[in-house]
């Protein structure tokens, strides 16, 4: 198992993904990294890490390009072709490595992944797909932003991928479908997610899908389904109002622990509860947001990733190939194209 | 001022709106209460309160019918003529009060409330426009659920309805006006955001409106903005989203802090910031949420409302009557409204 990692993509590259990549050496032997970006920069990023030479199983590729955020993400993996993205997409796409994690710019990243890569055939679109916590464990997320708008076989085939990804990689049988939407009855919601929800009620029948129905947001954050299938537009709105709660949540409890003498000893005795309490919500211990629908596995690492999130990152992109979805989806792609007259297959 | 209130919905009818307006009466003496619903009920809800008879400034109106859950929400304030809703809402069209609570059907409540009492003439759609909490005070997020499907104008009204209550309502000087999209560039989102955002920026121009460009859900939450302008779909999703993240938090936040007897302790020193903690996420501190557009004050109480909740959309309903808010936009209509070509006025 080969995981290649952009070495220049993120807020703290290349020292974040230098350290990322040796913790994970480290803590998954049978997983091999390649760096890819600025060798001496990478060399340079070492050095600060205190060690003079890579590790037996890290090595660098390099690459003189960086994508930056000026750079169009629609075109940045051609007009720099050689970019840490570019020349990582490709080590991916001519098997080189099994898998590639970056912290650079996501619509960059989704271009060059769908276009290098590319997606599984006969998939419409690639979805954005994090996990987010839920009362009673953890659901998955998608699209969370890709495609800003869908189409109902868009959100079909979004089912299946959550579904084979629940069940594959984070290891959920028979995991729970769920369509967001503003009310759990069949009819609510627009057009798009009406004709949605009677497919999706169609593959349970046919028993290809576990669909619970439609479920609103906050039944969604309490548990009820495994997968959360989402227009880009309101996935994204989700995830982010979940950060966003999070956050204004969290500045509250501090500021609550820290108003006095006697609530600043009441967070000392609380001290494992509020690390637990923490990591819960710390992006960065999840890993990264697989990019679900793409040949191969690519997975996007928060673009303020530490050296732990990159190393969650590789775990995942490994987990997903080992996992061999792609291959699950591309026996079962007929199951989830719906024919100019909407039937499936 | 007098304020209808539906005594007949919500969970907890008809005692809690009965405890309610007991409560507003005394807490806002200025406002004169109506209990519209089944006079007996009514009358044995405010015996278990201990009390024989209605203080001074509260009256009943008998109303037999009670619009129930399984009443198509479109038709019930027809189908049921002698309704707590119905009555209640012609005494407000018809002058004899000056603004309606109920904690029953939203959907019921806003064909109601659209039907009889009627829009603001020249706006398109009435919007649900509850207040959210934020790191910085408040905002209003609107539509959130009213409209599943929007077009440029609505969403260019929202925008004016929201800023006028904000300003008016709340007392923010200058709103800052939000478009919730998936990105803060003006070309993010889809075609309904990116027309939105120039119709927006030309009523900034010209002086209508403050608009501060396209916010994300969790800079949102931040506090970039006082209002949130969505489509009902989207800002439905962020609502119970926010909802959602608030009761997964504060559940482990329960559970990390009745672990063992250190962190009881710890609860125990906590006691006041855990009480406001809890207080700025209750939406029954709130009051209720604003039908915004509709030409007489409407609130629409939390189902499970209590007491307070209904003191406080009470006193909602009061200040909404009292800003007049319903006559500076009928008096500005012409900004808000787009000619074929899709000019504003």
């Amino acid at each position: 198992m080969k995981i290649v990692i952009d070495a220049m993509g993120g807020d703290f590259a290349p020292l974040a993904p230098v350290k990322g990549a040796l913790l994970a050496r480290e803590k998954y032997p049978d997983v091999e990294l390649v760096l890819v970006g600025r060798e001496d920069a990478i060399l340079d990023a070492l050095r600060e890490t205190g060690k003079t030479a890579l590790p037996d199983g890290i090595t660098v590729r390099n690459a003189n390009e960086v994508v930056e955020i000026a750079d169009d993400p629609a075109t940045a993996f051609k007009r720099k072709p050689d970019s840490s993205l570019t020349v990582g997409l490709n080590m991916v796409k001519n098997g080189e490595a099994d898998g590639f994690v970056s912290a650079g710019s996501t619509g960059a990243l989704l271009a060059g992944a769908t276009l290098v890569v590319k997606r599984i055939r006969g998939l419409r679109r690639a979805a954005l797909a994090p996990t987010i916590p839920t009362a009673t464990g953890r659901a998955v997320l998608l699209d969370c932003g890709a495609n800003a708008e869908c189409t109902v076989e868009y959100l079909l085939q979004f089912a299946y991928l959550g579904s084979y990804y629940a069940s594959k990689v984070l290891g959920v049988a028979k995991p729970r479908v769920g369509l967001l939407n503003i009310g759990a009855e069949e009819e609510k919601g627009d057009a798009l997610r009406r004709e949605t929800n009677a497919k999706l009620r169609e593959a349970h029948k046919r028993g290809d899908l576990n669909f619970v129905g439609n479920v609103e947001a906050k039944e969604a954050l309490l548990g009820q389904c495994d997968v959360i299938v989402a227009d880009g537009f309101s996935g994204n709105v989700m995830l982010k109002s979940v950060e966003g709660a999070g956050k204004l949540m969290g500045g509250m409890l501090k500021g609550m622990l820290m108003k006095n003498a006697g609530t600043k000893a009441a967070a000392l005795l609380l001290k494992g509860g509020l690390r637990d309490f923490k990591k819960t919500l710390d992006p960065n211990e999840v890993g990264g947001t697989a990019l679900l629908g793409i040949s191969k596995p690519v997975v996007k690492a928060h673009g303020s990733s530490n050296d732990m999130a990159f190393c969650n990152a590789v775990r995942q992109a490994a987990e997903v190939a080992r996992s061999g979805i792609a291959d699950d989806i591309a026996r079962d792609i007929d199951k989830m194209r719906l024919d100019r007259t909407g039937n499936a297959g």
